[in-house]
């Protein structure tokens, strides 16, 4: 964490200078509609940047206080913790370590045990664990985050979107008409982009012409968040549970060592059964989870929350307003996130992930244009990556909520089909890295490189996310996470492994300072900080302890703020008790340059060398000065 | 972190509960006086008891914002660990990874080189790090987390003490005069207990007849926090330089990756150099400091703060008023804690650290006694257990700072006196433990246990600090460190280390839960939890997924709360990857019960079936129901 540069401030340094105030104003730079997580990530992003205007309407009146989703992958920790807010992340939540399936006993079907029991996450898949926590805690800490960040930017309630248009005549393009919930009365406002993160009815997405296709046919869900006592001993883990007769259902234990989610399958829902399902009580639920969990006993002492929700797997083709009514593309002004493009099961928990996924690779996009850096054409990127990650999600879904929903195999009974609890086991364990959120690998373009030099660094893989892994750093000899050692500021970072001799990496720093045709030079506008686009990092294979400072290239060394500080974070050497050039498969002949997104994707693996590789995939996605 | 177990609260979870707010009142359980580490720590442990009426006044108008301490041992990060405020410390902090040593070369005195490096912490000391930050956030740290506590506790500002008196005949024995120091306005408050954490110039020390004795000299230091440009490569490194004329100094890096703290040694001050020390200037100090540093170059470009003071060692006899003025042994009513009580340099980094650990011994030992479950003749062992504590400190910073201040050897001249640079790393590797804070050991008494079974647990020696290690919760398969499951809640943990055939185990847990004698049934107040008073916890040999939930003894399975909600989290095994029963040296075969304080400290070890020894042990410290 770095602070003090431009002078010392007394006070807490997570609490950054207010730009200035403003009531709801006119015309915005962006328009969040809706404060769910897509919603307050984007707004969490976009509030870091003093200059960039934002506002969140939101039609509830005030903060989520209970239900709704709660898995948080890995994936999203890693997210949560450029944003600083891993730590009470992680000591609030819950952690998913192990993953229970039980059955009916074979001897007596009437009766479950358990079957299997497996590590939740594979070790190494990522440095932080899966967790569990409310949605609307989730959402507090992006907003209490939000409070401290420039902008200080608290979402306006009780304002409800009645419809949008677009005038690309002005220079704020969109209007968006709004309706105070409490009064009645409306207003309009002008934002040069709008966002709508309004969940799976979204009024955005109807406004620009989209709409989720997929399967008819809804499954619905029965869910609570209950206080019990129970001799199920598996209580305190995850749990996936197929009853012979009773139907299955999945326990997720929740923060604070008592609470537990139950989502009860309540079936498909039809014609016929559409209101009864809907009418499903608490105490309905609570009595077929009893009836799931023969022979423990279940007594539900206090219901928090309890819902019950058709859902299908649907899709919008795309997230943005990209093609005009007419047919023609266009750039886009108006996109949407979340549940807005994407809806299906809760049951492999990516939900809440994928939608501050979304809003993640939009959010960087849009501060770079709005400040500057990138050309606007940058933001057609984003329905272009997210739209086939929501695409795999949704056919992963498929599949994991067929087995999941499956009656179990009857080994007395085999022709009358069902799933085998070892098949759902396996398949929940080779599904690991999906769940975790780490399978995600944007496809070449823009922004993505060709493996051409993939072999460079084999474990850092371009389209994914960067695997983090430890270094040591060398002004301090502290060991840290080389992926934490980035925030969510809307920087790119060069990681530069060192070659055997280090003299490529050399002449690579030499160039990134000094040559004319240096993306560092074009792309960083004159008086800005040397980092302030592009954060050349390198990682030495020699010990911290024989490397010198002092012998260290000087854009390794920035001078930067109002005072000229030297900035000493830049220069990493490999911690021998976990090697990065091991672990990440780093080529210790040659080295590598690793070029990482704002959103801790790897863009690119070049060598050291690869001058014009560089210049020419940076390219399309700056502004040169 | 455990929640919820009185029904689903929305909301942050360690915003607890207000108790009922008050004006400044005439009278309270325990008036604190002065708000630096000690009164503020105090005020953090006594604020979580919701029936305790605490108030802390403080002479200045605000919270400090500025300068004084800034080094925190592991010690007390293991300690603010126990508040919930380990994770922001360590993320906001300066970590101490190495130190390095500077003297002059050999071959030119007037210029420094580096002659050591060495690992700051011994690795193993501590699970946490040597970290280093602004004593006002220090500050913070408790000051926020004070406001989420029962009492919602901030500081009464502009308040000055005039004096105290005691009268034994009320209920609320002891008298403070205090004055308004914007009005003049005189206020009175009466307290049950009165603890003056008010530093060096201690008012409370005055008034119970203590005064510090030691030393007549003082010594003077000049200390700067600086926002600097250098070409020295130590910079962000913790160093100790001697100079070979222009004196010695020590570099203390500081949060935010540029602040420096700088301490420029000015000797002992003498009635002649009085006036010219004490009117030093910061231009002053920083030439001495460019003197010292040749032939790098130093350009301060912004002075945070800067500051000469004179320090002796210096100790008072006791820390409170157990003797009257006659001499005659009475019941502690009030009490002194850090630099009221001891003095010394900061070249150590332990003043903060000691200050505060008072403040924890003293904090749950009132607690226990306000709330009935001790009985008042505890509060003796406060002065008795820490004024030890300060004289070893004392003696360990006469040494220390004797080393530090004094000219480097000259090999050219040896016989002009000195210290060999080698001598002083030598010295400060071997005080490593000391200087992390954790050999502090607890003499044997009331709350400290003789060592006749320490042999069952060889690695967590009786007296001194918990030392954590890693361990699996068995519920929810959670691998975590087995200390970091107690908070500073004022309760003792007895920690049952299972024997191999976990029988001896069974029937200590049987005792525990049934036996009339047993210390849970006989301390435990009717209708309050079972682990209120003396939480019981169990680490089993056995692997967590052949252990079963549904065997364990009912008193690891606590039904607690207004729902009679099944607490889970009291049973733990070894984690195969770093086995406690190993590493802390626990008899495999016979297991070991261990006694673990409310501040950390371990107060014995016993037999499992050592159940007539923990009742002797126990029953001076708590009151039978």
């Amino acid at each position: 964490m770095q602070f003090h540069l431009n002078g010392f401030q007394a006070g807490d340094p997570e609490l950054h200078p207010a730009a200035p105030a403003s009531m709801l104003p006119e015309a915005v730079d962006v328009l969040i509609v809706g404060s769910g997580p897509a919603g307050l990530l984007l707004a969490a992003q976009l509030a870091r940047f003093p200059g960039i205007a934002t506002r969140v309407v939101e039609r509830r009146s005030g903060r989520l206080q209970l239900g709704q989703a709660d898995g948080i992958a890995c994936r999203t920790v890693e997210m949560f913790n450029a944003f600083g807010l891993a730590e009470q992340l992680v000591r609030e939540a819950y952690w998913v370590n192990e993953t229970a399936f039980w059955r009916p006993k074979a001897d007596d079907r009437q009766r479950i045990e358990r079957t299997g029991r497996v590590e939740d996450t594979e070790h190494g898949l990522s440095e932080f664990p899966h967790v569990i926590v409310n949605q609307a805690r989730i959402q507090d800490y992006l907003l209490d985050s939000m409070l401290k960040l420039p902008r200080r930017l608290e979402p306006d309630y009780n304002l409800e979107l009645v419809d949008v248009s677009r005038d690309d005549h002005s220079t704020h393009p969109v209007l968006a008409i709004l309706q105070r919930t409490d009064s009645g009365q409306t207003v309009q406002i002008r934002a040069r982009y709008l966002v709508g993160c309004d969940g799976a009815r979204s009024k955005v997405r109807t406004a620009i012409g989209q709409q989720l296709r997929g399967d008819a046919a809804n499954h619905a869900w029965g869910v609570m968040d209950v206080l019990a006592v129970t001799d199920f001993p598996d209580i305190r883990l995850k749990v996936a549970i197929q009853s012979a007769a009773a139907g299955n259902m999945i326990l997720i234990p929740r923060e604070g060592g008592h609470l537990v989610r139950m989502y009860v399958d309540l079936g498909e829902v039809t014609e016929e059964n559409r209101t009864t399902i809907r009418e499903t009580s608490a105490e309905q639920l609570i009595a077929t989870a009893q009836r799931i969990l023969q022979p423990y006993t279940l007594e539900v002492k206090n219901v928090a929350w309890f819902s019950v929700y058709e859902v299908g797997q649907r899709l919008t083709d795309r997230f943005d307003d990209s093609v005009d009514a007419a047919g023609n593309d266009r750039e886009p002004r108006i996109f949407i996130a979340g549940d807005a493009c994407h809806t299906h099961s809760a049951k492999a928990g990516q939900g809440m992930n994928v939608s501050m996924q979304d809003a993640f690779n939009l959010g960087w996009k849009m501060a770079a244009v709005l400040e500057g850096r990138s050309p606007s054409s940058l933001l057609a990127s984003y329905s272009q990556e997210r739209q086939p990650v929501a695409q795999e999600l949704i056919g992963f879904d498929k599949e994991w909520s067929a087995m999941i929903g499956a009656r179990p195999k009857d080994p007395l009974n085999p022709a009358a089909g069902g799933v085998d609890p070892t098949e759902l086991q396996a398949y929940f364990v080779q599904a690991g890295k999906y769940t975790a959120g780490v399978a995600t690998r944007y496809r070449p373009g823009t922004l993505t490189g060709r493996d051409t030099w993939q072999e460079l660094a084999t474990g850092l893989v371009i389209g994914t996310r960067l695997h983090s892994a430890p270094v040591i750093r060398l002004a301090d000899a502290r060991p840290l996470h080389l992926g934490h050692t980035a925030t969510a500021d809307g920087r790119w970072r060069l990681y530069a492994f060192a070659d055997a001799s280090a003299e490529a990496l050399s002449a690579l720093c030499h160039y990134l300072e000094h040559h004319p045709d240096s993306p560092v030079r074009r792309f960083t506008a004159p008086g800005a900080d040397l980092d302030s686009v592009l954060d050349v990092r390198a990682i030495f294979q020699e010990p911290h302890r024989t490397l010198k400072v002092q012998q260290l290239p000087t854009v390794l060394l920035p001078r930067k703020g109002r005072f000229g500080l030297i900035d000493y974070e830049k220069a990493f050497t490999a911690d021998p008790a976990a090697d990065i050039f091991e672990s990440r498969g780093i080529d210790r002949q040659r080295g590598a340059l690793v070029l990482v997104r704002p959103d801790q994707y790897v863009a690119h693996v070049l060598p050291l060398d690869g001058y014009k590789a560089l210049e020419a995939f940076l390219q399309p996605v700056f502004i040169s000065h």
